[in-house]
Order: C-alpha cells, then sequence, then structure tokens
C-alpha cells in the first residue's frame, strides 16, 4: 500500500455526496439510500481531482478505502458513524497507514497499533479514508497544505489538512488536535466547524504528545450536529438533540480578551456585528471584560507548553536535530531555560484563572471571542494562535463558526466558548448563533 | 541485538558495586573512584547469576551496555545520572530495544523512538541497561518475575521486574508506572523504595497509556536520596539537601484509610508502632480519619480508570481479544459500561476529595498509611491494590519505605503521602522517619 499524493480513482460518481455532513449522510446510509462505497467513492473523487490545488494529505490509498466501503456495506450498521470516511490528522496514529507528525524524522513510520480514537472509529463502522497533513510535530512550521479558497493562503495549522480536507468536500469530518489553536484557526481560515472539546473527552492514547496537559483531540467538520456526532461516540456523551433550538434565548458574552488589538479592523468589526446581529435575535448579550490576571496568561501558555515540548521531543532534538525547523528548535530551546519552579507557577496561575473563568461562566451560556486574528494570511506562516492560547490553556470546549469575510475574500471565524464540560451547551448555543448569523 | 532471558557476561567483577545506590555511584564516578563500565559490569554480573531465579527482565543486552558505558566513561560527565544503569519498565518505549508492554499482542515490537523520560536519561548520561517486565499493559495479570527474596512469592504489579531488580541488586534504579499501586506495591513487597511523583512531574510521551488522567511515571530504588535524584533531573526540580534531615520535626498523620480491614494484623501492628516510634522520635504524630465520603473512592478510582482502559486499548480488543486475558477483558468489559455520565461524577467526586485532602495537610507534612494489606502473596496474583487506589486517584505523591516483616518473614511497607507538589517535603520527612525507623 504505497502512499499516492494524487489518488487517481476508478470509481466516478457525480452525485456529489461528499458534500453532504455526516449526519445527513448516516441517516440516508440507516435509510438504505446510500452506501458506505458511493460515499467514499464520491469523496475519493474529489481527492482525485483537486488534491494536486490543496494537498491535504499526508496518505491516502484509495483502493484500500473502496475496500473497506465495501465490507462496511455488508455489515450491519454498528452506530451512526457507520460508513462515515473520515480524515486523522498524522500526529495520531494508525496501524495500517503511515504516520509521519508532519515531520521529516518520521518519514515512512508506521505504527503498531491505532490511537484510541482511531480504533473506536473503526469498531463503530467509521472508515478511515486516509491521514491529513500535520505542521511539524503540530506545531506552527508551514507544510505543503493550501488553503481550497486561495491556493496563495495558508490554510493554518497545525490541523492544516484537516481543515482543508473538510472544507474542500474531500471528507465530511477529519480529526484534528489543539495545543493553541490548531483546530480553531485552520477552520476559521479555511471556513469550516472546528471544535476542540473540553480536555479529557477524546481519549489521547496514541496521539504523539507535544504537550500533554493541553494536547485536545477534536473535530473539523462542515457543521455543529457533525461535530456533536463524533465526540458523542467516542466519549460515550448522549445525543444532543437540536430539536428546539430555535426557542433557546442563549446568554451572551461578548469577551474582545486582552489580546483584541490583534484583531484586524474587519474581524473586530464582524464580531461586533455578530453580538448586534445575536442580541436582536433575541440572545441577551453583555460585553465581558477579562481582568488583568488573564492578560498574562498567553505568556503563561507559551512558557508551559515549551516546558513540555521540550522534554515531550527529547529523543528528537537529541538524535535528528539537523531535521527540525529552526522555529521549533527555538521553542524547546526555550523549553529548556523554564525552571520546574516557573512551570509551577504557571500552573498555579493556570489553576486560578480557571477558577475565575468557571465564575465568569455563572452568568453566561457561552462567550464569543475571535477566532483567529483576520483571515488567512499567505503562505509562509500558518497565522498566529493567540486567539486560542487562552482558552486552550484553560482547557474549555471551544468551537469557531464561519462567519463574514476578510478584505481578500477569505472568511473570518467567530469563536464560541463554553464552560468546562459544557460541551453540549456549546452545541446547542452555537447551533442557535450559527442559524440566527445565516438568517442575518 | 536478540533479547537474551539470561545473559552470559564476559566481564567479571567482583567489586560488588552493583549494591551502591545511584548516589554513591554517582559520586564515585565524578570523583574517579568508578567507571561507567565498572558499575555496570557488576550489575550485569549480578543478572547473570540471579536473572535465571528472579526473572525480573524483559529484554537485556549485555554486550550493549557494555559497549554504552565505555563510550560514557570517555566523555565528559554529563549530570548525576552519567554512567548509571536505570531499568526501564517495558511499558515505556525505547527505540533500540522492544517494549512489549507486558502484553503477547506486541511480541518483539520495535517502537520507532524513546519515552521522553527514556531519552532524557540518555541525554543526562544515564545508561538505559534493559526493559523490565511489566504485568500485562500494567495491569494485575502476573508475568513470569518471582519475588527474588522467595521465588515462590509475588513481586508485586505492574512494576514487577522494576522492583525484583532494584531489590536484588541488578540495577541501582528502575522506572516503574502506577495507575492504582503499581509502585508502592511491588515495592514494598521487593522490600526497596517505591516512589510515584506528584502527577505532572515525569513527562509521559512514550509511555503506554492504560488510564491517561491517572498514569504516572515513578521510580523503584533502595535509597530516598535515589528517588529524589531521578524526579529531579528528569523534572528540574532543584536538588533536595538531605544535610540536616535529622533536625526535622515532622507533622505526621496516621491514617488507617477507610480500608483498614482490609490489612492482616502483621500490617497493622507494624503501622501503629512505627507511628509510636516515629512519636517517640519526635515527630508530632496524630491520627487522621478520612471522613465517609473518602470511603467510595475506592470504587470511582475503579470505574474512573475502567472507562479509560476501555478505551485507551481499543485496538488491542478489537484485534487481538484472544491474546488478551480473562481478566483484563473483564475490566475493559466493565469499562465499556460505564456512562460518560458516570464517568463525570466520577471526577466531580475526585475533584472534590483533592480539595478537601488538600485542607488535611494543612495541618500535616506527610501521612502514612499501609503500602500493601500484608506481604507479597502466592505467584498466583501480584497483591492486591487497595492501598495504592485514593492516592493514585488524588494524583499525590507517594513513597513506600520497607519496614517491618509479616509472618513469612518477607518485607513490610509503610506509606508516606505528601500534598499534591509538596515531593521534596515528602523526601524529606520520608528519610527523617527512615532514619529513626531504622534506629528503632
Amino acid at each position: 500500500m504505497a502512499p499516492s499524493a494524487v489518488p487517481v480513482l476508478s470509481h466516478r460518481c457525480n452525485a456529489m455526496h461528499n458534500r453532504l455532513s455526516a449526519c445527513e449522510a448516516s441517516r440516508k446510509i440507516a435509510a438504505g439510500e446510500l452506501t458506505a462505497e458511493k460515499l467514499t467513492a464520491s469523496c475519493l473523487e474529489r481527492v482525485a481531482e483537486r488534491e494536486t490545488d490543496v494537498q491535504a494529505w499526508a496518505f491516502i490509498d484509495p483502493d484500500t478505502a473502496i475496500k473497506q466501503a465495501r465490507l462496511l456495506d455488508q455489515q450491519p450498521r454498528r452506530s451512526r458513524l457507520h460508513g462515515i470516511p473520515f480524515g486523522i490528522k498524522d500526529v495520531i496514529d494508525t496501524h495500517d497507514m503511515p504516520t509521519q507528525y508532519g515531520s521529516k524524522i518520521y518519514e515512512g513510520n508506521q505504527p503498531g497499533c491505532d490511537a484510541a480514537c482511531v480504533a473506536q472509529i473503526r469498531e463503530f463502522g467509521g472508515l478511515i479514508m486516509g491521514k491529513t497533513v500535520s505542521t511539524e510535530f503540530a506545531t506552527r512550521q508551514p507544510n505543503k497544505t493550501r488553503n481550497p479558497l486561495n491556493p496563495a493562503h495558508t490554510p493554518g495549522g497545525s490541523s492544516s489538512g484537516s481543515a482543508a480536507a473538510v472544507a474542500d468536500f474531500m471528507v465530511p469530518i477529519a480529526l484534528g488536535t489543539q495545543t493553541s489553536s490548531s483546530i480553531v484557526r485552520p477552520a476559521a481560515y479555511c471556513g469550516v466547524v472546528g471544535y476542540k472539546p473540553s480536555f479529557g473527552l477524546i481519549n489521547r492514547a496514541g496521539l504523539k504528545f507535544l504537550s500533554e496537559s493541553l494536547d485536545t483531540i477534536g473535530s473539523l467538520t462542515r457543521t455543529i450536529p457533525d461535530a456533536a456526532l463524533i465526540v458523542e461516540e467516542l466519549s460515550g456523551l448522549t445525543p444532543t438533540s437540536f430539536e428546539g433550538v430555535d426557542k433557546l434565548r442563549p446568554r451572551i458574552g461578548l469577551c474582545r480578551t486582552p489580546w483584541w488589538n490583534a484583531a484586524d479592523d474587519a474581524s473586530k468589526a464582524n464580531l461586533e456585528q455578530a453580538a448586534r446581529t445575536l442580541a436582536g435575535a433575541g440572545a441577551r448579550v453583555a460585553d465581558v471584560t477579562l481582568d488583568d490576571s488573564f492578560a498574562a496568561l498567553d505568556g503563561i501558555q507559551i512558557e508551559l507548553s515549551s516546558y513540555e515540548f521540550n522534554r515531550a521531543l527529547t529523543f528528537e532534538r537529541t538524535h535528528h536535530a539537523d531535521l527540525i525547523s529552526p522555529h521549533l528548535l527555538g521553542r524547546i530551546a526555550a523549553g529548556g531555560k523554564v525552571t520546574r519552579q516557573r512551570y509551577e507557577e504557571c500552573v498555579t496561575a493556570t489553576r486560578q484563572a480557571r477558577q475565575r473563568i468557571a465564575d465568569i461562566f455563572r452568568d453566561f451560556d457561552i462567550l464569543i471571542s475571535p477566532s483567529a486574528p483576520g483571515e488567512a494570511p499567505g503562505i509562509d506562516s500558518t497565522g498566529e494562535p493567540i486567539f486560542g492560547l487562552l482558552w486552550t490553556l484553560l482547557r474549555l470546549p471551544c468551537l469557531t463558526l464561519p462567519c463574514g469575510h476578510g478584505p481578500s475574500g477569505l472568511p473570518l471565524g467567530i469563536q464560541f466558548i463554553a464552560a468546562s464540560g459544557q460541551d453540549k451547551a456549546l452545541f446547542l448555543n452555537a447551533e442557535w448563533s450559527m442559524r440566527n448569523l445565516q438568517r442575518d
């Protein structure tokens, strides 16, 4: 099974099944109106058409995917994931596909087993269509993927391939990971839904660790119910019903964050306009100003995670430093200078901030803030993580929705944040918001 | 490099260097009085003499170890670990030695990189002498290792080989892991020092996860300063000075725990006698009774960890169920029945208990409790984890010291527990206690 950058596909299919959401496809498969094979073939056809431009995949093998789809079509339906094709960010192990962590050090690396989340997807009848491109060890060094909406722009990182593949209708769901802003930012840049669950919802066995106290597995999808679908199956959360969601009257905190000046004018105006629209639709919207103690938490996220990078990547930095990018080497070296005492101060400050944010959520169902400083920049960078650092550090569930456009016509995102463990409230209030923003 | 169960060694050496603690050996190496080669040869000689009876090693290759020791002798001293041989529990990845997780599923499995802690040890000049036997995925199914003090008895589990190798003077330090009682119990059964750090002190990248919210890497050593040595080097904690330790006057809580009746008479009498001895030596000793809310936490530890086992081992249970022991299959199946709601209730109860125990530690420097229900039972089991479940669930640092003997003449342990993050206080107060107990 050799990797092929641009798969050649013999199963042509023009029904646009690849544009279905996972929930829609799942209902059709359950109703006998669609097969896993047709859905997968449609997705693979899209990959074949577009991969040269988008380069979302680190590994994909169409023949094996089709064979697996046929097998699934012969089996009883195991769950709502049955027959749904998935992209898996290439920092998550797969026993039958190379896992290269976005690094030259691991070219052709073949793990001996699936990560827990991958094995669970297969157990539930999901189909692993391929591995999506990650930046180097899920950090900031750009990899080959382009923004499918404009190849001169970055798809964002580090879940670059996952965001691009979902945005470009190559696959309905891809798993991503976030340590700073690595799901939310690429989702915003590519115009899809990016969801980072509460810390601890999706099991991390078989994830290549970067910062074990922050690394979180989540999803890139085109709809909020699809984000709910995958986390519910993997964690055992009961299914969220979106019926009656229009009757909600969310308490929304408009949180400009201490980093508001990092956002460009379009993003600022976009968020404020969204707040007005949501208030107009019936939400109770109020400003939330984070006190000064929050302003240092971006730096604390960086110190804390760098201390962990330095240790987690010890093998790589001691054996293969020549194959690590200068940017990451710099982060690793900085992490080596963070003393244990300073690390513990960061942990303590973080714990205190988690308590303070829990107090703020007594008055709000969700906060909204920018997803990124603006639209996707050029391909020389993967953009700035500034609007993800705080929420990831606080281990809160967050979700970005496409809303509005920047000066180049690329999408902007709005980030929704809920209290720890309130992932269902996040889905419902974000869905209510999405419907009202799209109505606008 | 083929594994050899009983290494044949050509470098004989009768100086008993293998009986040195890591700190003593480190000082001698620094002073030019000992070489890594001589120390390693002495350890390997002990392995050659004893491995047939003890079976502590999953993999060991004497020739490579000696070559590495010679290389280290030619290099400038990199840290206090320079030239010190280590055993590594076989659930922790090594790039140059097979890592089999104590499971037939992974016979001959060769990871592509070192776990963070292994790469760090090598970076600091430590020598990885071999892999020590783990029970199946660090759970309870016995593996081949025997108690070096009496081969009719278990060494305990799951860090069976690490405890036995250190107790039998095959190596001064071995890494172990603990999810329930897997460092403390085998250390107590084999009569050595077992130390489980505060959660988050030793990086876990490259550890095979069982229960990611509890799994903790720690050490088995013959002295407390050796336990301090390894965690300080890996985490960056400043070195603990044991000078002046005799002047301490610890505030010690005698904590019989809600599971006191699980302890046999010898263990009960032993702990109470130790408390009297320590009080006689100047400690302020008072009873600590954990309120009823703590009594359910053993069951909560089991539910919470089983939910995580079920997910972490999804690949193994879906592909290789025939190679998993009935006991572990039972735990995995039970974990599949723990709902997400129940899991979250367990998490909430645990968080509340962590707060309550923090309050208790305002009045005490350390608590003491049994390390295990009694001395090592026969080889059909690895003993009961009951006296480890609570402390591991609460993520507290704990350390067992050998103290007293059971009816068969095998060692008993006393467990010392400190508040979260108070690992230095644990070392100092446990060292004070050890000195006074040995004087008794």
